[in-house]
């Protein structure tokens, strides 16, 4: 398997800086260690190295999921790897699947959605911002994702054109929003998601979801923690993120087979 | 879509017992809040309910990827779901691929990287302990995923059957066992993760893939934290859990492009 | 220093229960590892041991702080010493400074409090409910600092008896219910301290705050992680306390020196 | 009370900087907001204002022990609040005891405990660089405590020249160095800590407290998380720093009191 014009290669320099290019043969490229030559790419396998113009080594690696999903163009503030990858693996998505996502934000979590519903499944991204919707566009174009992505301009409260999806994930301002919507375009037993900063968000989304004929819903969060790992003196790192959002989770029933509400006492347990 | 005879069911108690149960025509389930005929599951939709013989309501849910693996016959400590999502993600595990899992242990991770690489790629998971893999196999199958995985005894120091495979994910006490044998198998810029409890397994296993031909190394630990939401009253859950283990990322260069021990300089940005 | 009748003393068993006792020559204690006659401790020294019926040794050890704030007899949930040991500090309770408390709960950080301001400082301590009034009296005199603290029937909306002091506590339900009364006991550059377990008390707590002059407000929480350290196999404890309570703190200007509300704009740095 | 010449004041500009400075009649200091007379702060009472000289507010206030900590002459890394406190709390250091510190580093911690001991114990420090110790006594000087603190140059190998003192604190890079010596001056029961930023440090420091006759061992970190509190959008600050440390507390038996090593089932229980 070697580097072709038009694949994408994650170029790291001996620095710990790192590049997502798309190869081209006759493409140059700048760095603070000199001109590197794309094309050099050409004909190499992954694992291998070029040098810039200055004779410093660069490595050629294959980009994974997370590497695509830190390199988009930023228009917002986009979803981190551990929060899609964990959302992805509670809903149960996977290939083949039909799935929702409300806002599209700068495309890293629709692409994490492509991947995962890949090759048989579609996501419908909804945005109500057209410069963000084309600019996840290009996003979802560049990482190779188009396929299984399809763009929609529109907001959560005029509902979503689909019926009967397997997921629906709502990362937007206001969450409450879309659950209406979400409950009309979700099969039985479908899962939704919603990913918000701040604990208010969090108490009014979960009022609804309860309202809305979700049970088994869950809040929390994932806190990820780096390790400086060097023989004799292994510790965590100093500084992290302490929070990129709160993730809630529900699954949809179907209300008529309830009196009132009475679907409410079917509450997630607290696993520990 | 109606659930049949044969389907895997989760099934919530109205005090939040969940059951993962394969419905079958004929069987019965003896609860604490009655019995369930399963045989009453058919011909409903998931989102919809059943009745015990004290008329109790007991609401059907379709399992995700997170129900199977948290229901899986244990026989040694599971991989924890936000752990297999992380891995999965960040190795860049997709559709179509071919990994390798050693060892099997009770097959919940296993099933996650059944999941991500179905319907065209294959998981290859090793263990020594015949009895460990006959639960695993079992549990795989019960959780639909045989398809994609073949089982092998074998220890990881003798080398995988299998050449240029995209990832590797070791699940081992002593994993340096394993990284000769990982970085043999994997193609150019494959991926290998690691996951251990102890610092003193991660700083062994870190020195053994910097020699071994790994770069872009990185050692972190996800932590999970529930949230309480209540409106008026949300605060984070009093206990969690506090480490299921350090996860280990390294990626495989071609060792000859390199003049001994260069490559050794590309190491991850610490990214905060 | 040789142990006397009425000296505590925290004995410990062999398999890690510990027991408080109070030294008294003619008293037994029963345990799972035989009978303990307390006469036995009389004349040895801390770090000894003494033996119970069954030849079992246990361990003599003096108090800390900590074990006393822990072995309280509890009627409500107690603080916890990492909680209480930060307040003090980031307050500033030092040596002869005076104190208000409220509510008491327990005792036990009105416990740590006296011992901050002794031998020359007094804490006053606030409960509406008598009967836990009459709890914390009893922890507070057996751990031995009745001398520094003035227990006192009240609620915190009525207003405190004392004027100038140097640090309120709010250990409420609604510590709303007790800014204003703390603003007006406190001396100018005075320091105040609440301790909530829910977002929402700590918002309505920071508004409550910001309108009665206090400036540099700041919350926050601590989380405690045990480590399980053993040759070669150090790791993180599997499970912990998760969420004690949010930590709010603020200190009290001369509000007459300032237009309006100017004052609000002097903030804490986020110190990172 | 009103502040006066010699005076320490934490002066806060409106746009969150902080100055500690001592008021000296004929001093001025420059900030980015213009520059202040500190003769402005005598008779003024802390929580009042003075102007810079382009009429922007300043405000007046008490430093607390947690400012003075902050604002040393740093040396050394220091040991933070946090830490500072729990370690006070935990080993039960209260007024009128006798504590070793070693080393002394920027004298941070030095202050912590000083603070905790007067007016009548007193704070022996040791360090084995000059430099650092002269730096160590300049911030106490400053902050006010010097009367409870003795300087020593010296090594924690050569052992101390304090018997039967309460409690040793080890802030060095090989903490085991320290241990004997600190058995050997410590009274029965009396406890050590010791703060280090490695897990290799801390597993090598718990073996040679075990050989020490230490019991009740016990390993921990503290992790602290603030606060973004605002109306209708309260949430975790996204950064946080990560590790300062863990820390490891003992407590001293009498070791002629049991056969052999008897004494290592004495284990502290992990109190979850």
């Amino acid at each position: 398997m070697k580097i072709e014009t038009g694949d994408q290669v994650l170029i790291i320099s001996p620095d710990e800086k790192t590049f997502l290019v798309k190869v081209s043969e006759d493409k140059n490229m700048g760095t603070h260690k000199g001109e590197l030559k794309l094309g050099d790419c050409i004909g190499k396998s992954f694992g291998e190295k070029i040098y810039s113009n200055l004779e410093h080594p660069f490595l050629l690696l294959e980009p994974t999921l997370e590497d695509k999903m830190m390199k988009v163009k930023r228009h917002t503030q986009i979803i981190y790897p551990k929060d899609a990858a964990y959302m992805i693996l509670k809903t149960g998505i996977q290939s083949g699947m039909r799935v929702i996502e409300c806002g599209a934000g700068s495309g890293s979590l629709t692409m994490a959605l492509a991947n995962a519903v890949a090759p048989n499944g579609m996501v419908y991204t909804y945005d109500v911002r057209e410069k963000h919707l084309e600019n996840a566009k290009m996003n979802i174009e560049n990482a190779g994702y188009s396929e299984y992505v399809e763009f929609k301009l529109g907001q959560a409260q005029e509902g979503f054109d689909q019926k009967d999806v397997d997921v629906v994930i709502l990362d937007l301002p206001s969450p409450w929003d879309g659950i209406a919507s979400a409950a009309d375009a979700l099969r039985g037993g479908g899962r939704i998601a919603s990913l918000s900063p701040t604990y208010n968000q969090v108490e009014k989304c979960v009022e609804n979801l309860e309202k809305n004929g979700f049970v088994y819903i869950e809040t929390l969060e994932l806190l990820l923690r780096y390790m400086q790992v060097s023989s004799g003196k292994t510790r965590p790192v100093d500084r992290m993120v302490s929070h990129t959002g709160f993730l809630t989770f529900g699954r949809k029933i179907i209300v008529e087979d309830f009196a009132d509400e009475q679907f409410r006492q079917f509450k997630a347990p607290i696993d520990i």
